[in-house]
């Protein structure tokens, strides 16, 4: 599948489109419909079992997505969000000049500066794609979206362009609150909006996304998470100073490569979210590490989650795990004079961050991608169970007033535990596929037998399983306990 | 409770506190604690699946909380969602007009404008509360945060003033993906953003909020749902032309007041929500019809539901139910270009809208303050036990290691499927305390008995209940079935 491919598909099953499409769409901006709605809230509740409830001391906040300027002000982002921006003279089309420069197969470091991309651009004498028209002088451009507060329109205020910055905010009053333990995970879904100059690929590039991340805060002195468990776990690595994919083990990454325990675990357990939880390939998922120039300054280590999709026609980011040190919590408490450094057994410190950043949209849109299968006249979305919008279709057989009356209470009554469709329209082959293509795992058929006092499959119902086609005959009392079993996420 | 208590008791308990309060805080901005962000997250969930998830034919979508311009120019809200400003001209304090002047006990219909705001003002003589200044003349100020996108900021845009927009402008995609059925009801849980002048009472009036709302797509001529089981059901009504409260049928609400059948269902409907699902006392809970200059104009019926609360001294909105007719959709077309109208059974007509609208940050304040309890020492939420954050307190009964481990064995075994804390520290009063005072329904404590294999306890534990205090004994491979039970929504 191409974007294109996967734009249709998306648009015709329910998934997403362009936020006001009847007016022709808004860039950057996408809603998600009924099926799409469903499978990123499954992604949520997963990435919040897996990464928050299974855990100690880890807990979810939820905030405000504007924030006053100071904050921005002394995290940086105020000064310091920008990309660089160049338009050609001709056309005035605007390109974000790392992406245009990439594209053209010219090196960039991800940090350069507005003269340093002037003289690359001038060495590589770059040109629009467009029009061929000479480019202007490039010039920084902030990311974020402001706004102003109040009747006078005299407060400035942000979108907020990460909500890594609303758990820093809360981090004090939250450690106080939870009697002043670390490690401390505080967990938050939500948007965060930045003004990008060319938002494209689909759900990639937006200018309103939703993450999902995890703050930790600890003393790096003494966090030792136990990775005895993983240490012959063998993860794909593409190490900064290296320059290519390994693949290698945990032990290895923290002997030879020097990275601290504590990350190197939490590659481990997220090398675990991919490739067991959301079913993503071994092949096609791996870690990217960032270095030098293309490495944020405040983060010691920082590695990017990396899969491989088609429709996006190679690896591209997904998420990142960054040792942020004792930055964040730093810069706060300068820019708020609150000193958030804390006392733990006799000791002051500023507790240090390590950051699990995950975009949700673009999961989800790798989701979708990776798990579409198309054979011949069938397309199947072949989700695990417990990401699956809908977890059973149900239908009767035939079209006959006594089964479909059946049918129909099946489904109320698991409608009230389960995500449940009811569905009589069409041929069931016509049924089947619908419950395909959105990625059901289950369809439940009542048949005549199912009625027939006389039958030896009198009280059952046929399941048919989306995968293999494969059916067999459950108890309909025991329905329940058969679905509850295959949608847990521990199965 | 007033609001000081509540705001203080929420900050204690890591329910919410203003946003960036380490840098003073932002007027109108709130976030959620641990605490907080599962209560609010509890609600949502009783709120979906008892109006969508039960409901035939809805659907819960999803959408960008920024908006392109058009759309909010077709629906109005560019021109008309306005509050009237007035300024004291000596201290230069800004005051919404109706707000004000209600305050000081001078009527004002909520649609009034600028001309008609001063005409009031001069007639009453009003002057600012705070140094009794001459106010200035007042101006219409629209309450919408505007910003700008791309990279030459030519692209205005606005984060939506309600949620409901973003339904209606997917309404058509959807319509067409479900295969041309109404009624149809599409449902948003989202942000909505608005300006507010003066925001104020906690999270009463917020200029970020979070709504869930259901809009209803329907034919008018032939939407007729089932009364039946309601009609003898009486609710508080403050109708508009009575001007005072009355406890009514729904059978006379329908044939004495005039009000359509399928908007009296609904008024059932939520009525059972609040008083049986929420808990709310019948007595506390009423609806209040706007009409005249107080109802929006495109309303053909309009009441407000409103809720009894100490901390807001009184009746206040939570929510509304609006029949919008055919307003929306017949904006959106023309605003557009895309008639929206549907074909049914070979008649053509532009669907109506129901809409049911919630304001969730104040539906969660109003839970806590009226579920708060506060006898003698001991202070406890009593949330109904699937709104609360916490189902289970796991504790072992004495300080003694084996008891600690079992406890602990059993806290993980529950963790991964409910809400559970463990918890060792201090007396088990102190910990029963800490439990009540965040909602906690169900405190289960290990003891000798529990791992004493000549007991006749061995393998129980003790659940005590969080409202009376009681105490019982259940077989430890009971305990989730138990715990299931008692939370769930039907329960």
């Amino acid at each position: 599948m191409n974007m294109d491919d996967m734009m249709s598909l998306a648009k015709q099953r329910g998934l997403f489109w362009p936020a006001a499409e009847i007016y022709g769409g808004a860039a950057g901006l996408y809603d998600y419909g009924h099926v799409g709605a469903l499978i990123k809230k499954r992604f949520e509740m997963a990435w919040t079992n897996y990464f928050v409830d299974s855990r100690e001391n880890c807990y979810m906040l939820d905030a405000a997505t504007i924030l006053p300027e100071k904050p921005l002000v002394a995290s940086g982002h105020a000064a310091l969000f920008n990309d660089i921006l160049v338009a050609c003279k001709k056309c005035k089309t605007y390109y974000r000049a790392d992406v245009l420069l990439s594209e053209l197969g010219v090196k960039v470091s991800e940090g350069a500066k507005a003269s340093e991309i002037d003289d690359i651009i001038e060495r590589n004498n770059v040109r629009c794609p467009k029009d061929k028209g000479e480019m202007a002088k490039s010039k920084p451009f902030n990311m974020m979206f402001d706004l102003y507060l109040g009747p006078e329109r005299s407060e400035r205020g942000y979108l907020r362009p990460e909500t890594a910055q609303s758990v820093y905010l809360n981090f004090f009053r939250e450690f106080n609150i939870l009697r002043k333990k670390l490690p401390l995970g505080l967990a938050l879904i939500g948007k965060a909006y930045r003004n990008e100059i060319s938002p494209r690929q689909g759900l990639y590039r937006m200018r309103e996304l939703t993450q999902a991340e995890l703050q930790i805060f600890f003393d790096p002195d003494t966090w030792d998470p136990d990775t005895g468990a993983f240490l012959d776990r063998k993860l794909n690595v593409f190490f900064y100073q290296a320059e290519k994919v390994e693949r290698i083990t945990v032990k290895d990454i923290i002997e030879k490569h020097n990275i601290p325990k504590f990350y190197a675990y939490h590659m481990a357990l997220i090398d675990v979210f991919y490739t067991q939880v959301l079913n993503v390939p071994e092949s096609k998922f791996r870690f990217f590490e960032k270095g030098g120039d293309s490495k944020a300054f405040y983060n010691k280590v920082h590695m990017d989650m990396e899969v491989d999709v088609e429709s996006w026609g190679g690896y591209k980011e997904v998420g990142g795990l960054h040792y942020r040190t004792d930055y964040d919590l730093t810069s706060h408490s300068k820019g708020s004079n609150q000193d958030m450094s804390v006392k733990i057994e006799g000791k002051k410190f500023m507790p240090n961050v390590l950051e699990l950043s995950f975009g949700v949209d673009r999961n989800v849109w790798m989701l979708v991608d990776m798990h579409f299968e198309k054979g011949g006249e069938r397309s199947v979305l072949k989700l695990p169970p417990y990401l699956a919008p809908i977890v059973a279709g149900v239908f009767p057989l035939q079209h006959d007033k006594e089964l479909e009356e059946f049918s129909y209470a099946l489904y109320k009554r698991l409608k009230s535990q389960f995500k449940a469709e009811y569905d009589d329209a069409g041929s069931i082959g016509k049924r089947y596929a619908r419950m395909d293509e959105i990625g059901t795992p289950f369809c439940i058929t009542v048949d005549y037998e199912t009625v027939d006092k006389t039958s030896a499959n009198h009280g059952t119902v046929t399941v048919r399983y989306r995968d293999d086609k494969k059916q067999e005959r459950v108890k309909i009392e025991d329905v329940e306990s058969f679905l509850s079993r295959r949608i847990s996420l521990n199965a």
